[in-house]
């Protein structure tokens, strides 16, 4: 095989010999080609199925100029997405094109590929890259007015909100990989505002479901990330489930900001689909209005790209999933709708000299557009328990029970291209320990 | 040598051959033996000179129980501490011992010792942990309260801070070494309250005295460290210098924490004064007045410890330095009256079921203390800039200017005890990049 053989999976008359790959409801075929880790190696996804690079390389299905290089073969043997991450942007390209030659309907390589194929639902138990740092913003201009309003009913929307990216840091070492099960935080709470506060389990626990990308190309301490340049150093993206401990957040963050209402877990979705698959479906983002401030140079993207993903959050109660009933579709809007883009974030994280680092993630906040089915957390849902919704077992949540299971899934799609998905970022809520 | 032959480098009358060490002003006796990296390798400091674990290993100078096991042999090899911090406790006490068996007036290892000492005061140009997360915590009293009435005047100290050990995640990849230059950074800032912004370099730049330390021990995701267990799993200490720029924290920071106006640089300095160093000098808090709250029973510790650590900062401008002039000493303190513990924090911050890890470092958060000289940071100590602090060449600071150099000490002492010192902090600003 040669370099000149390699296939563009960005071509949408693409076709996989991977039968589960050509599935139009599916989230992975051959123009998707999401990295991953699985069995303790470096995987891509297709359809239903995904190979180990280490496989791949081992098996001598790659190009020279990849097999050859040592970084790859150092990125290969790891369980995590960092080395595969690091690797020039040329050889990333390149093994991503070498990689949907060998699914291609017609590959030569077809019968050496099939024999290494293995189950991709196998569960994995570790985030797919290791995460330095974790920052999570505050991007929707829907949900940041929608809370601004509960917490602060005179001061929905703060001043600085529509000239800066608002964004906090996150905890990495509580990043979880989707399926682990969530243990309910104990914290400090109050049943009035000034207080006392009494030490328990949180009541009001609440999902986020927002969008995360990890780092693909970093700057070093004192340097930037041109906006012209951010969307480029983007690796690629996944779901996440920012949990969320409303009581212990209410009493709690007032004047640093979120801490343990937060840090106990943060779901990531196990499929991490690049950059390059997303491509296709860059649209601009809602248009400022006359009376929003211009945006500051240095955020001032020409190319401003949104994703659009659709989005979607499902909850089932231990007893639905005992019963086999499907779970409850409770929220669905898209990442289209966010005020501040992906490239804003980056270039705004680094603007001060702050170095990124490969593999570090920043979420997008809560995805929130202007409709009551698009609000993606139970906070707004419900607004803040006032509108409980319904289950489909005949029972209500105002905020999440033990045995809840909370599912999100995304997917980006338009007429003439392949469904471009994300799978599912999965937990289920654990009793509070005793 | 046997396991017996080793010595208590607590015992307060203990010298050692290394004349440096026996300093009554030094920072560095027998009975500190703080950890850190030169040359890239993990070494212990003792007065002026530092010796490299792995050529203590090589020279056959430990005990059999230390050389024969792996994960010493590993820790000793590596450039940071975290291997260090990761071994059994008995095997960090044994190896403490063993060192200040090597460095004891008389030790029969003397000329082989010797022959392996370096300079420690070569720079280093990395932390001495890998630091996965970092955390600081705003636990002092005066510190909050002073800041609080500047930023709300009305509204000085929430009703959540003498319950809560308030905190906000760091960012830890721009933890820089002592003696990094800290670039300006850039950033929004306002001249009215509701803006609008312009981006440029800050104007008001700070400094934060802050002790910091290590975590040792870690917990798993979902589990605890309970309160009465806390400070044993403290590693060590270190200096902490959070540089901040007050113009853009102002208008960034609500409502979810000061995010850019701190992450472009946290500079800590080199040796990890270990936990068992400090215990000759740990001393009860500041006593709760009765109209302060009870604590809550995961917070309230039987063995309650404050470490008196005396904290002074010191600053010198270019021209100070270029004619030789000492720095002026801005500050004194003393990390004795904080109102919240380390153990308070390490517990607090896991009381959630957050997975604290080995090499996580957590900051206390601005130390200041009752009086005008004992305020911790320019903010503080010159009144948001309405009274100017005078330098040694004759010029006046409000907040820092390119060229300025920071310099935080701080050591114990007692009487009958040598000084247990931390050595320097240190940090030139560098001009806003252009």
């Amino acid at each position: 095989m040669t370099v000149n053989q390699l296939v563009d999976p960005n071509d949408p008359a693409l076709r996989s010999w991977v039968e589960s790959a050509n599935d139009p409801a599916g989230d992975f075929p051959i123009q998707n080609l999401p990295y991953g880790t699985l069995d303790g190696g470096v995987a891509v996804r297709i359809g239903a199925k995904a190979l180990r690079l280490r496989d791949a390389l081992d098996a001598d299905l790659l190009v020279r100029k990849l097999t050859d290089n040592e970084d790859f073969q150092y990125a290969a043997h790891t369980a995590w997405l960092n080395g595969i991450a690091e690797l020039e942007p040329e050889q990333q390209s390149m093994l991503r094109r070498n990689l949907a030659h060998l699914f291609a309907a017609g590959s030569p390589a077809k019968a050496k590929v099939e024999r290494l194929l293995i189950d991709a639902e196998s569960p994995t138990d570790e985030p797919p890259f290791v995460v330095g740092d974790y920052t999570d913003f505050y991007a929707s201009l829907h949900h940041a007015t929608n809370v601004g309003s509960m917490f602060r009913p005179n001061n929905p929307l703060l001043p600085n909100w529509k000239h800066v990216p608002i964004g906090y840091h996150g905890r990495a070492s509580s990043i979880v990989a989707s399926g682990t099960g969530i243990v309910r935080p104990h914290g400090q709470t109050v049943s009035s505002d000034d207080g006392p506060p009494a030490f328990g389990p949180s009541k009001l626990l609440d999902y986020e479901l927002e969008v995360g990308f990890f780092v693909g190309r970093g700057n070093q301490l004192g340097a930037t990330i041109p906006i012209a340049e951010a969307w480029s150093h983007i690796f690629g993206f996944c779901l996440v489930n920012d949990w969320s401990a409303r009581d212990i957040q209410k009493w709690e963050y007032q004047p640093l900001g979120p801490f343990l209402a937060k840090n106990f877990a943060t779901t990531v979705s196990p499929w991490v689909v690049t950059r390059e698959a997303l491509e296709p479906f860059l649209v601009a983002g809602p248009p400022r209005s006359a009376d929003d401030p211009k945006v500051l140079a240095y955020l001032d993207d020409p190319n401003g790209r949104n994703v659009d993903i659709t989005l979607e959050v499902l909850v089932s109660s231990a007893a639905m999933r005992d019963k086999g009933l499907a779970p409850t579709l409770v929220s669905r809007g898209s990442f289209r709708d966010m005020f501040w883009t992906p490239a804003q974030m980056l270039a705004h994280h680094a603007s001060n000299g702050c170095p990124m680092m490969i593999g570090d993630l920043l979420a997008s906040g809560t995805v929130s557009g202007t409709t009551k089915e698009s609000r993606g957390c139970l906070l707004e849902r419900t607004w803040r328990g006032t509108e409980p919704i319904a289950l489909g077992d005949g029972t209500e949540r105002k905020f999440l029970q033990d045995g809840d299971e909370v599912v999100m899934r995304g997917w980006c799609e338009r007429a003439g291209y392949p469904r471009i998905g994300f799978g599912e970022c999965r937990g289920i809520v654990l009793p509070a320990r005793a």
